[in-house]
């Protein structure tokens, strides 16, 4: 396809001056662009193809030079970095030192801020709202966000806030029906009420039929005169019974066809200069334009490349996601105290297996993880056994749930956390780099890292039936890359365990997932004529400690590594208390310091922070020099 | 006083067969209690006084030796634990060892649920509701929550869900109108006008004036049969217009007055058992039946011990909040890009003297301390400065909006963390022992702790002169016990001081606060001859290992203590820094191991954690005995 309008000098005026048939053509460039780049690089598909009308409109009646975009989550904002100047480098898309899959203001002067995780856009506008009027800027805010988000409490608390203070801003409410799953929740209710209560406004029809309906009653000058008046439009757009929105404080315009630019257009002209925060209610489709994704949203949701003629084909391959969530439906066969709990996200964290199979003891939240994680702690009192599965850069939302919900009480509460460690091209909101150092801090938690399927199942095991306070167990995105079989007896899990020794230059000690990196790194040292020994250790708190002592022996040079944060991480908890209690030789931490990891493939994420199997290898024979 | 009712065996039997006029007794002989023992020992008052004809109605409907309640936050169950068998015990309320102020499922089998933080009731009853269903278990299960802690996200998510799901539960919606403060939020303005959009159903008189009014149209045999009608009186307060949690799925009745008892009886007995989630609007008085406590709630929230006749005294003492809030205000009279965000806490924080001076610049959030976090993220794209005053244990909860809105994009947002460490008699849900913990593990963020109010002002000088990214600033509950200037330059606030030198056989290093208590031991191990040095630290990331390393010299022992956790502290970095950077000597950490530090007075806390000075010294001499 040979684009007429995209890689064009597409400045704001010229996106204000396309006609209708040519906001069409540039429609179709813009989709057309986004399925070829997510086919070659992976990324989110059926949002962007969802928000491709929306985000046309959206440029052509505000001015994206001066006023202000939020885009909720980000994954829907490849149109606008199509249409605001990164066309020409979009080929880059998620790769290492390419264009972000979500908004960047490192990236662009025309993003506003960066997000990532769910419900921030509306809090964020906010603020990027009232800056303008303290700073005298006449700047117009627009937060996009998907009725998904809008299951988040974070959203809720910025609407709540803004419509007392009328604060003036526009809330795009992209409203598709889906956060990644099927939406739940009573918001979603409303909505779809709203939706069914009236026909679609299509506010060019409308306007239209209005006045084709009214012409011979009213005669053409009061019709000419009804037209003029700015607040026609909107009188057509306003529903009369309020919504939660208007109890809330703000201006309730909608439902409108996400899809039809002209009349989106016409909507965002009758609402743009209203002095209130307006919500506007748009329609869409995710996945709109290409039939795989429509019929199939979820599947299209964030891919891996595939074949644009074909469609995405679904891995049948192990990973500890598919691993774990068969172990989970085994052990809840054996144990019915053991309930699921999940934010928005069966499909993401592999609980749709325990949804199938025990729909009465499976509970989704919404995009809710606070309250998932205090909704479990209920389930514990209780005396269930509450296995909440959320990504660990999303579990970050909880921390003060789980110290004070779970924590606090020693509420028998397992938390399954997925994609902890590099995320890869998803970038730094998605990595999930905290969550070892954050629950280190707290009292009462068990956490465990599993380098392998077999060794994931004996951690759930020992949660299940030796802990009785709340557990963590972290595994990463993607498959297992150690695969031996270390000890056969899941009681052996809190123990360290030796695989591979060569001689006592030096112990490695990997913890969860770093074992095959470290091991590769142990071998090559070995290659090296540097004789050492690596260590694994799932237990990482309570460590292991005891046990450790006995096998460093004299071993003078020990060193640890950790997909995780540096500063108040493992490692250094593990020096602590090894020197703490009378080790006498040097430890050094490889870890994660002090920075962002960017978004570049899983491999290059541990090269860049010197976690790969030779940065390991050479900052060993480093030290090892001195 | 002399109580007839308070004081016996007051089964769940014995409070349902109470007549009105005996409740009405019972009621005064409550508030007398609660007055006397709060004016005794301090505590929270305005929100007891509030809910005791609430409590006596709920106990009177519902039986309390099997039904499930959770209070949130908690602090408002002082009614409930005078009737739940803790009576004998109250004048040990939030003693060391005694009954604390919140419910605690450690202290009787009637607490459900462990609350303290805002917020968190509607998920963990709907947890506990959940499970009742799971293990056929035929309880009911009743959440009471404050019209201020539905501005949280929490709260919002929880609805979100059981409107949805269906779940069986009873929200009573205790509606004062405040928070600690004033309420803001669209929600209270929504609120306001269910109010007053009829006049209060008291649904005893309701009934009679039903009846009396229709008697001659009706005639008598109808008339019975419709008060006889289960669903006449819900009929009654039953509101036609849908309410926001309607829209949310749940069924809501009311408002009712939360002073009638005998009509609270009745509305209750007409919901209780209906299959679906309901919310039954009650409103309340703060401070009822106190006259000081009516005229003024804000101020009698929390109170220290006081004088029944005189009411609270407000203190003139200086405290680090006075401190913070006096120089904020100078600061921002020079810098017009300060501005200020709180949650819901205006005095609590100090930023009230910023809000009279500057209201343009002062934007309070509700109790949304996620949303206040983010919305400043956006305030800082856009320009500005604000510094966001938290408590630092409800700063936990924007753990992730500190990372993701702010530490990412490297925002210049100054956090102000009030009541840092231990805070006393409100227990171990209130103590601020993460923050340090916490913000370590965060990129780009400066944090500093300052041991008087000299340097506070120096910290919040470098803050906004020196720093272009995030910066926390933690100070404690109370006043500075440490009052000696160290220093005249606001740059020398990220180098370390020497406090007293004896000698060289150690090192004390105290961060913040801790300066106090580190000095009176540091004194004592020299009139033993111990000679060591005290240095004091400030600036507690980025640490200044260089400068102290030079101070360390040939000093073999090195200490550390701050009033935070020990895993993943402070310490814990400095001793892996210091080591790494070629330290030869020992380094012990002085904090709090993993624990829960339970109500106490502050001074008690530090001996029940071993960081008073008789605890430091001791602990010194034994390790340097070895």
């Amino acid at each position: 396809m040979e684009y007429k309008y995209l890689g064009q000098n597409l400045t704001s005026d010229k996106l204000k001056s396309l006609t209708n048939a040519e906001r069409k053509v540039l429609c179709a460039e813009i989709r057309d662009k986004i399925i070829k780049t997510v086919a070659s690089n992976g990324g989110h598909l059926a949002s962007n193809l969802g928000t491709v009308e929306l985000t046309v409109a959206l440029l052509s009646v505000f001015d994206y030079e001066k006023d202000k975009f939020v885009f909720d989550v980000g994954h829907q904002s490849y149109s606008y970095k199509l249409l605001t100047g990164r066309y020409d480098r979009f080929d880059t898309l998620r790769t290492k030192d390419g264009i972000s899959g979500f908004p960047r203001i490192s990236e662009s002067p025309y993003d506003s801020f960066d997000t990532g995780h769910s419900s921030t856009s509306v809090s964020a506008a906010a603020g990027i709202a009232r800056a303008g009027v303290l700073n005298k800027q006449n700047y117009n805010t627009i937060a996009v966000i998907g009725d998904g988000a809008m299951t988040g409490g974070l959203a809720y608390e910025a609407i709540n806030d803004i419509g007392h203070a009328k604060t003036k801003m526009l809330i795009i409410l992209n409203d598709n029906e889906m956060s990644i799953d099927k939406n739940v929740g009573g918001l979603s209710q409303h909505l779809s009420k709203i939706r069914l209560s009236g026909s679609y406004i299509h506010a060019k029809h409308s306007t239209e039929q209005f006045l084709n309906k009214h012409l011979p009653f009213f005669g053409k000058p009061i019709i000419n005169f009804i037209v003029n008046v700015k607040d026609f439009l909107r009188f057509v757009i306003y529903r009369k019974r309020p919504t939660i929105f208007d109890d809330l404080g703000l201006k309730y315009y909608g439902p409108v066809d996400g899809h039809d630019t002209e009349g989106l257009i016409n909507a965002l002209n009758a609402v743009k200069d209203i002095d209130d925060p307006v919500l506007l209610h748009v329609c869409t489709k995710k996945g709109m334009g290409y039939s795989f994704a429509e019929k199939n949203p979820s599947n299209y949701h964030g891919v891996g490349p595939f074949d644009v003629n074909k469609g995405v084909e679904m891995s049948g391959k192990e990973s500890f996601t598919s691993a774990f969530s068969k172990l989970l439906v085994e052990k809840a066969k054996h144990n019915d105290k053991i309930v699921a709990v999940c934010a928005a996200m069966s499909q993401g964290t592999g609980l749709d297996l325990f949804k199938d199979e025990f729909p009465n003891r499976f509970f989704d939240c919404g995009i809710a993880e606070e309250h998932a994680v205090t909704m479990a702690g209920g389930l514990s009192v209780s005396g269930l056994i509450p296995v909440v599965g959320i990504y660990s850069s999303f579990l970050q939302r909880a921390y003060d749930s789980i110290i004070h919900d779970v924590c606090f009480m020693n509420n028998h509460v397992i938390f399954a956390v997925d994609r902890a460690g590099f995320v890869g091209n998803d970038g730094h909101t998605h990595n999930g780099l905290f969550d070892m150092a954050y629950f280190n801090t707290m009292p009462n938690i068990t956490i465990m890292a599993p380098c392998n399927y077999e060794e994931l199942d004996f951690c759930f095991e020992y949660a299940i039936n030796d802990c009785e306070g709340p557990v963590a167990i972290r595994y990463p995105r993607g498959s297992a890359k150690f695969n031996k079989s270390i000890y056969s007896n899941y009681e052996m899990v809190a123990r360290p365990h030796s695989i591979q020794k060569y001689g006592n230059d030096f112990v490695l000690i990997s913890f969860g997932n770093m074992c095959d990196n470290a091991l590769n790194a142990v071998n090559k040292l070995n290659d090296n004529g540097i004789k050492g020994e690596l260590i694994h250790i799932a237990m990482v708190k309570p460590l292991p400690v005891d046990d450790l002592l006995v096998r460093l022996g004299t071993v003078k040079n020990v060193f640890t590594c950790e997909e995780g944060v540096l500063n108040g991480g493992i490692g250094e908890t593990l020096q602590y208390q090894l020197l703490n209690k009378g080790y006498s030789g040097t430890v050094e931490v490889f870890a994660v310091e002090d920075s962002i990891v960017r978004a570049a493939s899983q491999n290059e994420q541990f090269k860049m922070t010197g976690l790969d199997s030779d940065s390991l290898c050479n900052r060993i024979m480093d030290r090892l020099k001195k």
